[in-house]
């Protein structure tokens, strides 16, 4: 079955090739105090810090979901307000993350499948919460938006959820503060490791909150993941596989090159969109082309979803459902770094074959 | 290599099988929303409840490392005091944790390898926190002081850290309020998922807290937790493939029988303290009887570390590292359910033959 949720997505198509090895190799067994686990989590760092182009002064932090990451980030990157730009159902759950904490945010919304003009921010505001790619409808935000935002509230943190679009986006590392996301979504492996990103701005604000005598966490608190990630340690005892998988995975992506990477992705996108443009049973949820994601797309099939999710299925395609309440009337298509364009070419074709 | 290292342990011997599955079923891209994600919950969950013998009234919830449920008990079962009674590395962790997160626990400590007399606990702590099995020096305490405590204390919530014991001990859940144990230890399992069980008073005290506008924490508070695992699923998404090898090495170890697990387990651990009790290069560095633990044998051998260890090696035992500044002493001998009577009687035979 070809799978094209969004997430947990596909394997990436190396995954249970390394599972072998693994398995061959000890690993699911291994010591995280190891010097083999050391091994294992500079990798997993060094590929990452090459495939994203992070420039020096950003650090790599393991934990155990990108959920887990809001709350972190939370904890101890704010001390009262976080500003955030909720347009869907993941950046709400961001925004609300916030409020479980006793912080007090701010909630710039507009409506689901929408992006954001330009928004006025407080200027006491401490942090600025974008969620670059919604997973659940399929809007994106532009590099060129966050860029901006950036500049215009520059004592602000800004913190950018890609859990469901890297490695595809190419950010200007200078403008934000810190990024995380899932492995589960582009990288094709199994769930149950979240990648946290953050800049020496970050690791600061920490350190301060912590002198004011506020509690960051403890395991987890950006000051503990530092301590035990200058010695390519995690604190607890963490998901050695995955860790694993993720630095077998990312080399494979390094020898297909990034740039063929993102090249795949925006021809694959173009493909469905161009499809769903003339479709007449479905047509793309998020109407701007500016905020149309490259990695999640979501086509809006109206009464149709039924009738087009069971065409896929009798071709062994399978759709990821709509989120939430869009499940009676919208289809997910993602767009990752496993999905080759053969694959999204008998996609397109299947739809094609249905009006 | 035969692996006595006590987490992550040697694997349970069925777990290579049941990873080859998990691949044919599509689990790694498993969606954790879907049917078969909530009945892969239902029968890790009903396992336990069936292998631990738990009562009505107690749940058990997923989540990332016994690291994290530390603070997790804080968090949601604790205002100002806890009680900890430490005698190694891991019980001081679990302290450290309460005031990391600002609350005022009270430490009751005696030196590493030692149990504790009858306790005097302050009348207005709120939780009383039990490491049962220190897996830093090998101390166990025994299932009667356990229920003294709580005899004594009733007003308390009695929190037990079993992290590295379970499935052995039987408890008398009637005298405890909270059990948790990770699956690297035990149950043999890759690393990435620590395992919560509460009954109603902790619940009730989570609801306590919020009621009075203390922060639970966000998405694994007690609250979101129950609100999820009352739909058989996770607040976040979840290491799924290990929660899958764990409804599947509970089934293997029920068809085994928890009596066969137990009695095996005794008789390992009687064949290893007998040998240490004569042998000239080593003893066991815990003193008394009743606080030697079944799963977690330390043997400190003072300057023959090197080599025993080497002899070890040379017929392919891997033994266990003595923790922290014990390691140029001790030497850690896991006894889980996946270390057969063949193995455990080729390790003592090995030792013995070093005299």
């Amino acid at each position: 079955m070809l799978n094209f949720n969004p997430g947990p997505s596909q394997l990436y198509f190396t995954v249970e090739q390394h599972m072998k090895k693994a398995f061959k190799e000890g690993i699911p067994s291994l010591s995280h105090r190891s010097k083999v686990f050391e091994k294992i989590y500079q990798q997993a760092t060094e590929n990452l810090k090459t495939l994203l182009d992070l420039p020096n002064g950003y650090e790599i932090y393991y934990l155990a979901s990108a959920t887990e990451i809001w709350e972190r980030i939370l904890q101890n990157l704010v001390e009262n307000n976080s500003t955030h730009l909720v347009n869907g159902a993941f950046s709400k759950r961001f925004y609300e993350t916030a409020l479980d904490l006793n912080k007090k945010p701010t909630l710039l919304k507009v409506e689901d499948g929408h992006g954001f003009d330009n928004q006025t921010i407080a200027n006491d505001t401490e942090l600025v919460a974008i969620t670059q790619n919604e997973t659940s409808t399929g809007a994106s935000l532009p590099i060129e938006f966050i860029n901006k935002l950036a500049e215009n509230n520059s004592d602000a943190l800004m913190v950018v959820d890609a859990v469901s679009s890297m490695p595809y986006p190419q950010f200007n590392y200078d403008k934000i503060d810190s990024v995380f996301f899932s492995v589960q979504k582009g990288f094709g492996l199994p769930a149950g490791l979240g990648v946290w990103i953050v800049n020496e701005k970050c690791l600061a604000k920490a350190e301060y909150l912590l002198s004011k005598g506020i509690s960051t966490g403890s395991y987890h608190s950006l000051k503990s993941l530092r301590t035990h990630g200058l010695k390519n340690q995690t604190p607890e005892t963490p998901n050695v596989l995955s860790l694993y998988l993720l630095a077998r995975v990312t080399t494979d992506m390094l020898e297909r090159g990034i740039t063929n990477i993102r090249r795949e992705t925006e021809y694959k996108a173009t493909l469905l969109y161009h499809l769903l443009h003339r479709h007449p049973l479905m047509k793309s949820f998020v109407k701007e082309k500016q905020f149309q994601s490259k990695t999640v797309i979501v086509a809006d099939c109206g009464e149709n979803v039924n009738k087009i999710s069971e065409a896929l299925l009798e071709k062994g395609i399978k759709p990821g459902a709509g989120y939430g309440a869009y499940k009676s009337n919208h289809l997910r298509f993602a767009n990752f770094p496993t999905h080759s364009k053969e694959q999204f070419e008998l996609l397109v074709d299947t739809l094609e074959a249905l009006v």
